[in-house]
């Protein structure tokens, strides 16, 4: 029996992943503090034994740390995921990834829990010049102050694991798309066209190019990359071997809403400060594990607004 | 005039950079909440009139951010410098380096100041495959919390840099010494010896390869760097061709005493955890500046001992 916890339990990913682990009978300890998580993403297992929700903030460790008792892995995908308005609020990219994943660090440490798996990011390569990057890529500069959060929480990890005797599967994702996504340049543009049918303003010069990855495909590579890489640290990128133009995107999004807005666009190569204009992630050690994505980045992104769609409540 | 802002003030390093600045008639404000810092490292200057002395916590941003006002450029030396002992205090380096350094930054942003110094390590790299270790080494792993931490003040600052048109020159530091050397393994080795002249005990098994910088050649490589690079990021490594055992140093350090102490060793190759058995930067990139060094090895660890010896006052 594997007792596994879930940090960010009630977001996008991390109830997926919940899900995931309790269709496998895993026992899971799931804690958020629903600041952005849904309760509603919990509602099917809420009843189910061998799930315990706690709603707690990961920043108070006096609270949290004896939920990680007995436990065997932890999934630490509580993160502020906002790329886009670090600069707004500078500490809390400091509070709520770095603090936090310090807190579960500890928490594992003093508990004697030995493994973790994390949810990084594409964009701590900044801008690289070698595209598609590979993990081993030369040292990056940082360009955001989320993609600089996560580069600190994959050295807590890789620290405390070189100092504990733990392990970490940390993921370098790029954006993940999906049933109960809600962040993002879909779910902003189906919100525009919400409010206005006729107009899709778009930031940037609409050429940006980016990767997204559909969310079974992405839990289907995090379970192949645990079962297939044991060193001490392993980091691996999680991406789909190709990419499309904002603007590709963005008529798939309207095709699918049946709606042929004007398009207006701000202008520069990148839509905001920090905004990478080409991300494409080298896949090569997740596909050594025989993973392939069985979705494509236009069937993610139909996929997406189809859920967007019947799920309005999302924009309330 | 240049109005210049030292953090770190009655530091090691930041206190021979305001002895550097204030011998060019530059006036300059300097910070310190004196937690490591020393008044007597200020001593020559706190009669100057170029001089403003402020004891005051950079974490207090309400408190500090008002000297930020017409600074021309900010060399923010402070720091939590204990690599050895991070995980007795995970939050300090998170505190003393990200958080004061989200700080400052902000303070320059809203006072619109153009330019920062920063002191970074060489330590970033980990234990890194490429030995002379240059710049733009493959992606690193890190081994301590005190490199982590530095790596995130390092993304802050490049993305400040940014968004908000600043420029920076980031030193990667191997451990400086030299006089008002107060940390690190030759202030260890005399404290011992101090206590009993006739047994040394040595972290490791004195094999780790340690190159260290002198901290008059530190300082004219960062004068000789701010007026070579102006790109908006300038990471640069500083740091000796070359290297000891920290057995030599040891010989070195008994002969500057006259002592012939019994040796004795804790036996792992790396002295505690996170040490880094072999540190060796490349100085290609400051060597282009036209910079040498003038100070070899030895002779900064002679210096350093002899410093030492005429300030015991260090050790009380």
């Amino acid at each position: 029996m594997q007792n596994c916890l879930v940090t960010g339990c009630a977001g996008f990913i991390g109830s997926h992943i919940t899900d995931y682990l309790l269709n496998r009978n895993f026992s899971v300890i799931g804690i958020d503090n629903l600041s952005t998580g849904r309760e509603k993403f919990l509602e099917n297992n809420i009843d189910n034994k061998q799930f315990t929700f706690i709603n707690e903030d990961l920043l108070n460790y006096n609270k949290i740390h004896k939920y990680f008792k007995d436990i065997s892995i932890v999934y630490h995908l509580s993160a502020n995921a906002d790329v886009r308005f670090g600069f707004n609020h500078p500490k809390k990219d400091i509070d709520q990834n770095i603090l936090v994943t310090s807190n579960v660090l500890e928490a594992m440490k003093h508990n004697e829990v030995k493994k973790i798996i994390f949810s990084s990011t594409g964009s701590v390569y900044g801008e690289h010049k070698t595209i598609p990057t590979p993990e081993d890529a030369g040292f990056p500069i940082q360009t955001s102050l989320y993609a600089t959060s996560k580069i600190a929480c994959e050295g807590l990890i890789t620290s405390y694991c070189n100092a504990y005797d733990m392990q970490s599967w940390i993921f370098r994702f790029v954006s993940i798309i999906g049933e109960r996504y809600q962040h993002g340049h879909i779910y902003d543009f189906f919100k525009q066209l919400q409010s206005n049918p006729d107009q899709l303003h778009i930031l940037g010069d609409g050429h940006q190019k980016k990767s997204y990855l559909y969310i079974n495909d992405c839990l289907n590579a995090i379970d192949q990359a645990l079962n297939f890489y044991n060193e001490k640290n392993n980091i691996i990128n999680l991406g789909y071997d190709g990419y499309c133009e904002i603007n590709e995107s963005a008529k798939w999004i309207t095709e699918c809403l049946n709606l042929n807005p004007e398009l207006t666009y701000s202008g520069q190569k990148r839509g905001w400060v920090g905004d990478n204009p080409f991300i494409h992630l080298d896949v090569t050690k997740i596909s050594k594990t025989g993973w392939r994505p069985e979705c494509t980045i236009e069937n993610g992104v139909r996929k997406t607004v189809k859920y967007l769609s019947e799920n309005k409540w999302l924009f309330e």
